[in-house]
Formats: structure tokens, C-alpha cells, sequence
């Protein structure tokens, strides 16, 4: 069988893919446009993001679509459901990386290390920066999933109060409560640490408001790596220049790449990374892992997939 | 009884002292030069490296030390122990800012923080940074008492492998595997984290030697925030300039404070802290409740104090 790759994972993961399937024809390319035996294809490996109602159709012999992401906004989802083509994805990747960064930002935070950056520039040895810990300080979560849950689980590893928040209130067992939405203004007052993973939806776009940072903790510090349209960017610049919150560290934006003339840039106490949270080195092999897996069920005819997608509710 | 403090912990820390024990006299002083009434002491609540021979002996009615720190070098045991007096101190506090530190910088080090702060200040979206892990990536503690064994805790919790070294190889739960120091050059290979919490004795002086660094990964980062004098400060020099390791994070030296002229200062790969990884804001707070549990126990006569020093050994 033809199994066809819109993107290129190093050499290294090649050869092991066609040593452990030998039997199985492998062709890569850099893009979609590219693969001239698309046409071919029973199995088609991409990021997501090309996949076109128009490639479906141009594809008689397609049968699996393994997304190695979990973003799949763009995908076709109707065509692939009338015709029935498997769909599986990486999600659950992105929980390791993501977690890791944001508490990688919380200790940065408490523990002042950019000034200490400064200070060894200025050659000077200062003992008297007030020094915090997480130990006892409280998170609150926005979007308790895999990504907020396991954030949690840091959390609690060390020893802080975690508070969550998602649409059903449903408990889950490393958050100490967790609300509904509704509850997060009487919410946000008890928090030292603020941050959403939430997506962008019509519940979630400008979600925090004006009076919701005025509620936050002085020394609390927000951090989004969720979805930029969180919030109007205007009311989080306001917010920051009347020291409502101590700090930002944002992830994401309303427009990305974050516009070279954007005020956020030089905005005191702001840190700004490139929407880089799950960005890791173990991604595409993490991704190839599930690949691998669910190529054994599928050659066996078998059911039990890895992270199988439901093409009716997209995800 | 009158108690008596060489510092001045915060004025809510006083209200609390003399609203939880209203029968007794506190006497706070900012060093024990100006305590006047140090001979009407019956206990006396200091950092630990204040006292002498001389204060004991002017002391009799000297009942209790309660040392607010871990270090005890410099106390007059002797003394001490001819008298009977009771000794505590607050060990133990220092094992969670020292283990949130450390995990700060392996999660700086992994998630390139500090070149996303310069990427900022020159206003640049760039994505194409490689981002690594602590999943996976594998700890080797020198040294596995409390505060080795909190490090180890949090890196389990991130999916890391966990290795110690201690002199009895005795094992404990956070540490995949302990080995005798002898081990040790066996086991730098394998390393992507060497982490020091190596107090200063005739054996770990100047422990990690040329062949050490050489032994370690390129990869590896180097975190010392035991002793300075574990290594020859040029030998490390060497070390980085030759780039047999990726960085040292060095938050104790041979000197201190760092002289400013030191070369240390502007070597590349190096993180330099002034010897902080134990400071925090919680921990007067914390070493005053462990204070007032055994004042508690005082009064009543009891045994079971916490944090109880043996004066013959010295801890």
C-alpha cells in the first residue's frame, strides 16, 4: 500500500518506518502540491492543514488520514465522513511540552531569574531580591483537558492550591475544585497565578475583560497559551499599565506573527514567545509513535485505534 | 521566660508570637552585639552564626537555641553540650526553594527562556528555535538528603530518570537507582543533568575533577548549588571554553560574593546567582512555625521536639 507524507520527518524516522514495515511503500514530500502520486495514496500522513475537500475527491484510494497534530479546524470533514475514511490524530502530544512551559514561566516568575540575567551582566552580587515559591501559591486554570489536567499535576507535584474551570464543572483528580465558567469572576480574586488553555470559540473570544484583570491579584501573573482572541489586546495593555497584574506571558496573539510595530513588544512586564508552547523536539517522533501503532491495527483490520477522530464532531 | 531573637523577623511574625504565647517576654534585637539583655536569656533564636563560647558563658540561665537555618558550623557545641542546653533548628526548610530553583533552570535550560527574552527586545517572531524537554532527559544527583531527594520528587514528577550518588548507596524512593560516590565516573556519561547539593567536606573538595567534565555529555548542563569549592573553579573555566558541557549554573563559588573582576562573570554558558537558591519569602515564616511548635513543647515539658540537634554531632 501507498502510505504518503505531505511533510518530511528526519531520515532517521524514514528508516524505521521502512524497516518496521517493509512491505509498505513510503513516499515523502514537502508539501501537498508536491506529491505527484497523490492520486495513489491508501494512507495520507500530514499536519493538517492542506488537506482540501478537492485532494479528498482526487483520491479514489484513500482510506486513513493520520493527522500528526490535533489541530484540525481545516480539515474536510464532510467528504471524509461521506466516504468514510478513517481519521486519527496526535492529540495528547501536546500536553508534556506545554506543561512544562508554563511552569518552566511560573518559576521564571516567582524565582526572578531575568533580573538575576541582568545582574550577572552588571557583574553584581545582590543577595536582597525578594525571592518567592509555588509552594502554597494558587492556580487557577482556564480549560481543564488533557493540557490544563496535566499542568495541574505539576502543580500539585509542587505543592501549590489548583482551581479549574471548565464548561461542565466536572471534577478531575488534580484540581482541587473545579467550577463552571460562570463562577470565574468570584473566582479570579484568589488566584496567583492565572492561565488559559482555552480554544478559540464563541464562548471563549473576549472572554476576560477589563473588569476581570481589574479582580486579579496585583502580584498575580496571567499566562495564555491557549488562544490570543482571549481577550482584546487594548484591554490587557490597559490592565498591565495600571499594575493590575504583576505580569503577562503570552503565548499567543490575536494576529500571528505578533505585528513587528505591536505595542506588546516593548510593554513592560510582558514576555513574548512565538506561539511556541508545544513546540518541542520530541513532537514528530511522539507523533510517528502513534503512526506506528495504529499501522499494526490497521493492517490487521483491527478497531482499536489510537486517538481515533470522529469526522461528525471534528474532533 | 524571656526569649530573645539576634534579628528581627517581619512585625506581623511579632504580633503572632506574643498573641500565641502572651505570658512570655520577647526581646528583639538586630544582632546580638545590641541585645542588652542577653544575660536574662532562657531561650535564644538566632541565624546560628552569631554565637560564641563567650555569649554561652554569659548566659546562665541559657536553656534553648533554637537555630533559624541549617548551618551550625560556626556554633559552640562544646559549650553547649558541658551545659545540657537543648538545640533545634529549622533543617528541612530550605529543600523546597532550593528544589524549585533547580527545576527553574532545568526548565530554562531545556526551554531556551532566556533567548526568547533577547528574540523580544529585538522585536523577532521566530519559531525556528529547537526546544527541548525534561521528559526523558536523565538527573544525576550528587548528593540524595532532603533536598537531592525533593530535586528527584519534581523530576519524577516531569517523566525524567533519576540517578544519585551519596557514600552508603543506600536508596530511596524518588531515585531510579543510587550508587556509591565511587561509582560517579561511570555514571557522568549518561547524564543531561549534574546536579550538587554536595556540602563542603575533605571528600567532595575539589571532587569533580578535568576528566569529569570531559566524561559529560556536550549536551549536559551542570547545576552546583552546593558547595564552591566541589571543583577548581579554572578546571570549570576550561571546561566550558572547550564546550565538553552546554552550561553551568553556579549559584555558589569558591569566593563570596564573586569577585567582580572574576572571569566567571562573562564566560559564555554560565548562569551565575548569588548564592540564593535557598532565599525565600517563606522562610522566616517557615522557620517560626517549626519555632512555635517547639515552644509549645518547651512549656510543657515534652521530648518531641522537632528538629532536635545532637550537639556531639553537630546536626
Amino acid at each position: 500500500m501507498k502510505i504518503l507524507f505531505t511533510f518530511r520527518p528526519p531520515r532517521t524516522w524514514q528508516d524505521q518506518l521502512s524497516t518496521a514495515f517493509p512491505e509498505e511503500t513510503f513516499s515523502y514530500y514537502k508539501s501537498i502540491e508536491e506529491a505527484e502520486d497523490l492520486a495513489e495514496a491508501e494512507v495520507i500522513v500530514t499536519f493538517g492543514e492542506d488537506l482540501t475537500k478537492e485532494h479528498i475527491d482526487h483520491c479514489p484510494k484513500l482510506k486513513w488520514i493520520m493527522v500528526a497534530s490535533a489541530g484540525m479546524e481545516k480539515m474536510p470533514f464532510q467528504s471524509i465522513q461521506q466516504r468514510g475514511i478513517l481519521v486519527t490524530n496526535a492529540r495528547g502530544i501536546h500536553k508534556i511540552p506545554m506543561a512544562e512551559f508554563t511552569v518552566g514561566y511560573m518559576l521564571n516568575h516567582v524565582k526572578r531569574f531575568p533580573e538575576f540575567l541582568d545582574l550577572q551582566e552588571q557583574r553584581t552580587w545582590n543577595k536582597r531580591l525578594s525571592i518567592g515559591e509555588l509552594a502554597g501559591k494558587h492556580l487557577l486554570m482556564l480549560g481543564t483537558g488533557a493540557i490544563g489536567t496535566e499542568i495541574a499535576r505539576l502543580a500539585k507535584a509542587f505543592r501549590m492550591k489548583t482551581t479549574g474551570v471548565n464548561r461542565s464543572g466536572h471534577e478531575n483528580a488534580y484540581f482541587d475544585r473545579i467550577y463552571t465558567m460562570d463562577k470565574l469572576s468570584t473566582l479570579l480574586p484568589q488566584a496567583d497565578f492565572i492561565v488559559s488553555i482555552l480554544p478559540s470559540t464563541e464562548e471563549t473570544r473576549h472572554l476576560l475583560k477589563k473588569e476581570d484583570f481589574e479582580a486579579m491579584k496585583e502580584t498575580a501573573a496571567f499566562i495564555n497559551i491557549g488562544r490570543g482572541d482571549l481577550l482584546e489586546e487594548e484591554v490587557l495593555m490597559e490592565a498591565l499599565k495600571n499594575n493590575e497584574i504583576a505580569h503577562a506571558y503570552l503565548d499567543v496573539f490575536v494576529e500571528e506573527p505578533l505585528p513587528d510595530n505591536h505595542p506588546l513588544w516593548s510593554q513592560e512586564n510582558v514576555t513574548i514567545t512565538p506561539h511556541i508552547s508545544s513546540v518541542t523536539s520530541e513532537y514528530v517522533p511522539r507523533a510517528l509513535r502513534i503512526f506506528m501503532n495504529n499501522l499494526e491495527i490497521y493492517k490487521e483490520n483491527g478497531t482499536d485505534y489510537e486517538n481515533k477522530v470522529d469526522p461528525q464532531k471534528g474532533y
